[in-house]
């Protein structure tokens, strides 16, 4: 079966190296990496195959992770992963779902037959489709393993973005271009929530003439009306009102890359309170992204922020962006750096990371985000459209 | 804030006595909800929000569950449910993604707060989002509890739907049959898969001109050519070649719920082997629903299809379908009845099942299912679309 590899097998091997070393440091000697998109990143391995329990064994002194999954995902594992077939272990499909088996006395089963069931072990304890159950397993089936958590450790390694990465997510800003285009063009008064998301989903998917998109790792999220009030509610199939704020969070995505921005649209002129709030947003962040740049920690960007909106007389209480790339169902941010109070990491070239400092109020709300890779000087801005209330 | 509740606040109690039915045999005192589609059954709680930590506490001797997430999340929580305001707890945002608190503690806190730290507590210990670290914060700041597993307690309670979830179903069966009529309209020789998926999205999300649909808790799965040889691979950019197959494995959505078919598309003059296969499947399929009806076990189904494609000379290792219904992303599958060997369910009316027999071998594969209702004395096929193999 030819393999189907996105990125070169030097690639691969350089993150894999990455993540040896990182567990090195950890004193870690094997890791089950569960999250798919760090399987993704140190294998290549894609599919839609997640809501089944599935991992990587990471050797520290082996070449070659193994990829257990389900069997009929075994033919995805060949085509997709740069891993050879002694490597690529299916379990039979009596582990689905089943109350007697579970996938990971399958995994354990492979690490006592490589002889690791006595080495110290990773899991990622808080990562979303490693389930208490996952744990409860490996610990039980492997009494003389001793158990560290391993929550972020390839996130972190994933977060300085490689050149062709950084490709990857441009490509990706030019579909959420044409998807935000496809946003702005299609809301209006009379249409209805679904037909404008669908047409965003058809701009995201369809991607541009050169290359297309895939699906994103949160569905388009845009609530009209007294659901801006909530960030994270998408369509229904009422009809656009005259006087309706429309929020839009979305993002392109290539090669799993994704490329996220968000905007508001208000449906005819707007209140002087929702204009204040929309020049509020768009000074902070012109200010803000002047000060970004290698060197600078997350925490003073978002101190940056609060100071300018501050002296507008708003407060904004969640974090204002999050480092994002490479992701699947159901998060496109990376779960490392949040630019919040607090965190202390310092920026470098080739992070990229989601400014969004949206302000939910009561009743009402604004959003406008700018997705950015901070370079060797400052910072790059990957979208190019417009910063500012859209007005329709 | 004006509540927006699908179902009636009767349907919803009925639903949380169901729950409390069962915790009671299961001697559960307190039971942590974090299946999205389960919070969504029991208090209509809807949001893209299951990916920071989020729950039901459900007390057995308590009129409503207590809602427990993000800050933010806290007005659709107000919005989508209906429990009051007093049983609406949102926690602050340096919860998220924190290396010091976890949501968890905040939960364990309420817990705490309502008198309930000494009871026996039961936990969805395998199911997608509840992580081996939520367990360890309930059983670290619990330390008196009992804990059990409650995995798959509300799917269970799910698995009989109401005349009124079926209607649901029903008209997500008519935009699944929009979406897999845009798909066969638009696959060909030369087209981009990229451009027929976002067309298959686009029906999906626009729905039927009387409603709309909503996201589907999978991506649509349609692989061609030689990545037939796995069912859960999406599409790529490539154009499709003259004599390739493409599987197509969909769903509509309605107000959450699922209604899912899978065909298979070929591009021109099928050859013998896929025509063999084909027809096998189609004749098994018409052969063992001609079987089913209530009081036939889950298993009987099964081996009914194997007798018959056993006939042609086919083998089908993996289970034939599934329980479907109301689902978030990752899985539209209940994950509770299988047809396969050893699953003694009794079939009963208003169950509603995925029977989906694809069959793949190693260099190509053919997939047609049907969605099906179990009714008071047999069968019904929730959609109408030719079963057979579509050739182009």
């Amino acid at each position: 079966m030819e393999k189907e590899l996105y990125f070169s097998l030097e690639e691969y091997k350089e993150r894999l190296n990455k993540v040896k070393k990182s567990m090195n440091e950890k004193e870690i000697e094997v890791l089950i990496v569960t999250d798919p998109a760090n399987m993704n990143y140190i294998t290549g391995f894609d599919g839609w195959s997640f809501y089944v329990h599935q991992c990587l064994i990471v050797m520290i002194d082996q070449d070659q992770p193994i990829w257990v999954g389900r069997g009929m995902d075994g033919n995805a594992a060949r085509l997709t992963t740069w891993l050879d077939e002694e490597n690529i272990k299916p379990y039979s499909d009596d582990y689905v779902h089943s109350l007697i088996k579970h996938p990971m006395d399958f995994v354990s089963d492979v690490i006592k037959e490589r002889g690791y069931s006595g080495k110290t072990i990773g899991t990622e304890m808080d990562t979303h489709y490693f389930t208490a159950r996952c744990q409860e397993r490996l610990e039980y089936n492997l009494p003389k393993a001793k158990f560290k958590d391993a929550t972020s450790l390839v996130n972190w390694v994933k977060v300085i973005k490689s050149d062709t990465e950084i490709d990857c997510i441009k490509k990706a800003a030019r579909i959420v271009e044409n998807a935000m285009q496809a946003a702005y063009d299609t809301i209006d008064v009379g249409v209805r929530e679904c037909d404008a998301a669908a047409n965003v989903y058809h701009a995201q998917i369809s991607g541009t003439s050169e290359y297309g998109g895939d699906y994103t790792a949160i569905a388009p999220l845009m609530p009209a009306g007294i659901r801006t009030s909530t960030p994270h509610l998408c369509w229904t199939d009422k009809t656009y009102k005259e006087g309706e704020t429309v929020l839009v969070e979305i993002a392109g995505v290539y090669k799993r890359y994704h490329c996220p921005m968000s905007r508001t649209i208000i449906l005819r002129e707007p209140s002087q309170k929702v204009k204040d709030l929309s020049s509020a947003v768009a000074e902070g962040i012109a200010e803000t992204l002047a000060m970004v740049r290698p060197g600078v920690t997350a925490e003073e960007v978002e101190r940056a922020w609060v100071n300018s909106i501050s002296k507008r007389g708003f407060v904004k209480e969640s974090r204002v962006g999050y480092s994002f790339g490479l992701n699947y169902p159901p998060d496109w941010g990376e779960r490392t750096i949040s630019l919040r109070d607090g965190d202390k990491t310092v920026l470098q070239p080739n992070m990229t990371l989601h400014f969004m400092p949206g302000i939910w109020l009561d009743d009402y709300g604004v959003d406008i985000s700018e997705p950015i890779r901070i370079t060797e000087t400052g910072v790059e801005t990957l979208t190019k459209y417009p910063r500012k209330l859209l007005v329709k």
